[in-house]
């Protein structure tokens, strides 16, 4: 069973990745989208990744993060860059991004007193 | 085809709801996220929401909001907030909620100039 990440300390940040991807390729994207979510973990300010993507081909993806600072690091990381670059090229049709900083959050149920 | 919602104007805010449902009673569920939604996008401040749920159920639904206010104007709803109740009770394992200011926003392919 899939578990949303919990609220984190606030301010944070949230990097909303929201994406229609082309019906073909599937075994290349999954294992680039498999590799990147490995090495995210690994990045220095990374807190936490949700993601579903729906039957209507719709994807959203919400990153957490530190600071700015470690968003912008991962962006601009050597084995970063030219994913993002086959990605556009080859596998979305279109996405949004919005980078957002996170002032509240909370969960149900609430945490154990 | 399902679309992701375009950039707005900085600064707007987005809520982020991630949830796992319990797998029963989805007709009443889908009719009530139907009725809110639709209640939802008459609301001061609305911009605009984005929703996938996977196969392993787990559901994130991203809305866009114009300000703090707005958004705390829709949680007290008078016609939301039973919903919300009955959400807890019945339709959800787990849900976590982010509420964030979007700093910056773009998209792929970019606008035409």
């Amino acid at each position: 069973m899939a578990t949303p990440v919990p609220p984190y300390e606030p301010p944070y940040y949230a990097v909303i990745f929201t994406s229609v991807r082309h019906d073909d390729d599937h075994e290349a994207y999954a294992a680039a989208a498999k590799r990147m979510l490995a090495l995210a973990t690994e990045q220095p300010g990374f807190l936490g990744v949700d993601s579903a993507r729906g039957a209507d081909g719709l994807g959203i993806t919400v990153s957490y993060w530190r600071d700015r600072a470690s968003i912008e690091a991962w962006r601009t990381h050597a084995a970063h860059l030219p994913i993002q670059e086959t990605g556009r090229r080859r596998w979305y049709d279109m996405f949004s991004v919005h980078i957002a900083q996170v002032e509240r959050s909370y969960r149900y149920p609430p945490p154990a007193p």
